[in-house]
């Protein structure tokens, strides 16, 4: 088999009824791994010993970049951007603003967006677009200048929020709101740091039914990922398979005049430079019990 | 082999210098599964097929009772104990204050508890005796009559806090003052709820450096185990391996007159009826840099 250098980790369900892990293949010209149509086949683990090999097989759908099992812990930044604090009326953070989704909240590029019965009832569906910085080796208080060695690659992926459960409901903390199956769909694929270049150049933007309503620059970013990743690493321990959702800019529908809420049937599409779009359909869930 | 029925889960490091999983074996008229120094060898899943057999070793020191990979979600109420938000200067919260930990929070009922350099630099360490309940099989949108049917056992954990961290320099999210590694040591052992019996009538308590500091029931939770087990899986798939660490009593060290904060060196011990403690040394991490 010849050597090939893993570019862009999809896991997809192939033609053949299979899933796998594999590097999409693209047409010369197109950087949206959502076109992709065919992959080599990577056999072994995402984050250890891998093979690209030479088998190319037919895409029929791109899951979740990474199977649960290999998803660690999910970690995202609140008021990351500098303009999107300035729309939410709050202060430019000191520290970063962490905090979690569970990886059952962790869905694929084109996977519906599930909306339970207690959040149908009262508007705040909103969407986040938001570089995801995954990481690729374990690491723990991980000097700035070293921090992006441990990025194994970047995703495009959205924070599925709702502003009442998240903000009003939860006693301040966030997690209630953002937590929900299926709320943190992330993909494409996983594109290598090193075909990213420079993380904080990349223009990023969010489209509801068409319609552009985020769009800017990860270069607006308060916290870059370099030192997202440094600081998050301060006595704790990074793990390959470790998400970093990394804030999101401004735009977002709480913060329009008027407010802008996502309802059953409307599609969200999330795109980042060099990576690609993520297109998730709301779809309300249906005889649930409501809280 | 006899059949045996898994009683007391636990993870150890055995004379023979091996991890295994095991059935704590305890001597009669004891319950605190720290004191075990036998267990039958469980083969198999903790959580899916397993087998308790005849093998009986020595148990050198008690590990986390789940191994990492078998951890899924770790999530945690805060101010669920009336007395406790009282305490707090907090309204009864109408829903669960809910947080996250990461993975690698998860240490042993034995280990230290490691204090990186940012968290020694200001006053603010604190202890929280916590029920922790274990899901034992997936599902989501539990109905609260039958939540404790997705319960395995309970383990007593300690959600390790520092309230500058958390409180103030987070952005008014918990997660950076609760998330360093080892900060929810838990254990001794995962005992089964069929032994536990209700989960609701359970003393439970603190001592730092021998001395009495919370001593409550379980009885003072605003959501007892099973409204918190259906409410967090309200559009939330729980899976086998996630932990809920159920809120603290009154008596954390921020509560206290004058405030009692933890330092170098001070044991806390955390206990829970049935169950046992369990003993965590607090340990400051030297050279590390700081943020």
């Amino acid at each position: 088999m010849a050597a090939h250098t893993r570019q862009r980790l999809v896991r997809f369900l192939a033609k053949d009824g299979r899933t796998y892990y594999g590097d999409a293949i693209l047409p010369p010209g197109v950087t949206d791994i959502g076109k992709a149509t065919q992959a080599r086949v990577i056999h072994g683990s995402p984050f250890d010993r891998h093979e690209v090999t030479d088998t190319v097989v037919d895409v029929r759908l791109l899951l979740a970049p990474l199977a649960r099992e290999d998803v660690k812990t999910v970690r995202c930044l609140g008021l990351n951007y500098e303009r999107h604090a300035h729309e939410s009326g709050m202060p430019i953070p000191e520290h970063p603003v962490l905090f979690y989704k569970p990886v059952t909240s962790v869905a694929g590029p084109f996977d519906p967006i599930p909306v339970p019965a207690s959040c149908q009832a009262v508007d705040g569906l909103d969407y986040e677009c938001e570089l995801v910085a995954v990481i690729g080796k374990e690491g723990a208080d991980i000097p700035e200048s070293k921090a992006l060695e441990y990025v194994a690659g970047y995703a495009v992926g959205n924070d599925v929020s709702h502003r009442e459960w998240q903000l009003r409901r939860g006693g301040g903390q966030w997690a209630l709101g953002k937590g929900f199956d299926g709320w943190a769909p992330l993909g494409p694929g996983i594109v290598s740091a090193k075909l990213i270049g420079d993380p904080q150049a990349l223009r990023i933007t969010t489209k509801v039914n068409g319609q552009m309503v985020q769009d800017s620059t990860t270069r607006d970013m308060i916290f870059g990922v370099a030192q997202t990743v440094s600081r998050l690493s301060h006595g704790t321990t990074l793990l390959p398979g470790d998400l970093i959702f990394t804030g999101t800019p401004q735009g977002v529908g709480m913060g329009r005049k008027p407010q802008l809420w996502l309802n059953d049937g409307d599609v969200v599409e999330v795109s980042l430079e060099k990576v690609g779009s993520c297109i998730n359909k709301v779809e309300y869930i249906k005889n649930k019990p409501r809280l």
